[in-house]
């Protein structure tokens, strides 16, 4: 277990670094055009819930893809940069709803926008990043990219229905669940490393790095949900069992219920089902997690996704920046321990 | 005061009807587009909900105007059906999100999408909505469109958060309420009416459909407003006060307050500002609006926006869409008789 804080990425371990050596130029650029884009509304109220979510957005990992992926293909002008800032603006309108809809108080440690501004403007702002997201892809003026990232944003909101439909049903097919966490994370994932190829008008490196980023993504959301149970969240200064207290099913609950005795499983439709629970109930949740290595398998699914996303860099020759990438896989991993 | 129901827009005069029978086999079509776009996703609870609203939305006022306008442009080809259908998606994700952000129980006598399903799966579908319309953009290939209508989006929501912002502020300048209902509402009108023109690549016929589009959602606007304290609406089936109840500040009620002893202002400034309001408030808020002419001022100013459209109408020669355009100027303003 490593809980040591990393330089620049808060909450990290530290093998991102390589890849934010290599775009830190274009990294600031691109928050240049995010803060622009926020602060040229002329209502007040926006630009200070707006920066309160980019702020906590953290560590721009879907700008830092397209960024990257752009590198990989050899892209030398600045188009990748409106676009990055148009990813993070459809990732962040997306945590502002999330924030909403989990009815969540704390995010990285702060208080969440719906928290201090309630879930009214919220959900408005949220709105008006996604509009912003779109006008910046439309002033680049690529139909190919405003494609990708209309359909992407379509699959992500289709996921988060289907996540809220799934909610609290213990009896679901894992099926589904793989089926949630590509279409709300792993899709804008595939799609931020598929914008740099596609200004280079190069099929081939697209589907690469489209299905490069669809495997980090899965790995990334299989972790990310996986860490709701492990004492390492803890040590990263998150709260842990949220996704619990909600009912919310992930693959290390699903894991432990399908092992489970019949006891097991009446705990499990107890808590997550009807949602009836007790100060002692998560304890006994994670004790059960790990009995069965919910938590360790569904890294060990995580981690075959990262195998699989390096393969889809087969075609690009060694370079720095396909190395960082491969270091992006690690680092997904990684932070699970 | 008219209470008859027309026979084919429900709750509305019939002066729409010249309108919707020139535009009927179109408009059947963007129906047909509609509902194919809702229906074509794999989680249930999207078409569910979306139907709910898509039927609540009731007179397919905006996507009219889109094919009006096409026509009055000689516009003979298909392009405008999908674009109108992005239209009423735009129009509809925003009416989810309304009835989220004003805690609506009721649209047009039926129970509101959150009232049935939740806040949660109406701020999503939602942004379903709204991919889904963007999607639609993306596929008619338009990049001055998808301008047109992503400028509108962003200038929406920058409208409700404004609208959030001053709200039970009684205060607040009459033109900040004029900004408000220009973004919320007339921008997308003008947007709506803009489209045909710009498909054909007709400048000035685009400035001046968008002039049309504008000054008769302003015009809209205001009499809706006005109608919330008018009996008229209560013989339409509607509920009045809504706007009251929740501390909306509107024309009528900006009319009241300047004009009021210091004894009225107090009145307002108890029920609009702290929102303390008894049984009988709503009863003495229309008396007050009343002894001022607050609502007949209101629908005078709505009136001088018509007239405004219908003067940006010169430029195009004497015909059946020209003539039912005019008649939707005056069914905007005969709905609040």
């Amino acid at each position: 277990m490593n809980s040591t804080l990393p330089k620049n990425f808060s909450n990290q371990p530290a093998t991102l670094e390589s890849l934010q050596a290599l775009i830190r130029d274009d990294l600031k650029q691109v928050d240049r055009v995010i803060f622009e884009h926020i602060d040229n509304s002329n209502v007040p109220l926006i630009p200070q819930l707006a920066r309160h979510i980019v702020a906590a957005g953290g560590k721009r990992l879907r700008p830092a893809l397209t960024l990257a992926c752009a590198k990989l293909c050899g892209y030398s002008g600045d188009r990748h940069i409106k676009l990055a800032a148009a990813v993070e603006f459809i990732h962040t309108a997306t945590l502002l709803h999330d924030d909403v809809v989990d009815d969540s108080h704390l995010r990285r440690g702060s208080a969440t926008a719906n928290d201090v501004w309630g879930n009214k403007a919220s959900v408005l702002v949220g709105d008006f990043l996604l509009s912003r997201a779109f006008q910046l892809m439309v002033a680049d003026g690529s139909l190919r990219v405003l494609e990708i990232l209309s359909d992407a944003s379509a699959i992500i909101s289709q996921g988060e229905v289907l996540q809220l439909s799934i909610a609290n049903d213990i009896e679901v097919d894992e099926s589904q669940y793989f089926q949630v966490i590509t279409s709300k994370t792993a899709t804008l994932f595939a799609a931020a490393c598929e914008i740099g190829p596609t200004i280079m008008k190069n099929a081939e490196q697209a589907t690469k790095l489209s299905q490069f980023g669809l495997a980090l993504g899965i790995a990334f959301q299989l972790v990310d949900d996986a860490l709701d149970y492990s004492s390492t969240q803890a040590t990263l200064g998150k709260t842990i069992g949220d996704d619990f207290r909600e009912g919310k099913i992930t693959l290390p609950v699903l894991i432990a219920y399908r092992e489970g005795t019949s006891e097991e499983k009446n705990f499990w439709k107890r808590t997550m089902a009807d949602v009836e629970q007790t100060s002692d109930d998560l304890d006994i949740a994670i004790s059960l997690i790990n009995k069965y290595n919910g938590v360790k398998k569904a890294i060990g699914v995580a981690q075959a996704y990262c195998n699989q996303a390096k393969e889809s860099l087969a075609i690009f020759p060694d370079s720095g920046v396909k190395n960082a990438l491969i270091e992006t896989l690690d680092f997904c991993i990684a932070r699970a321990y």
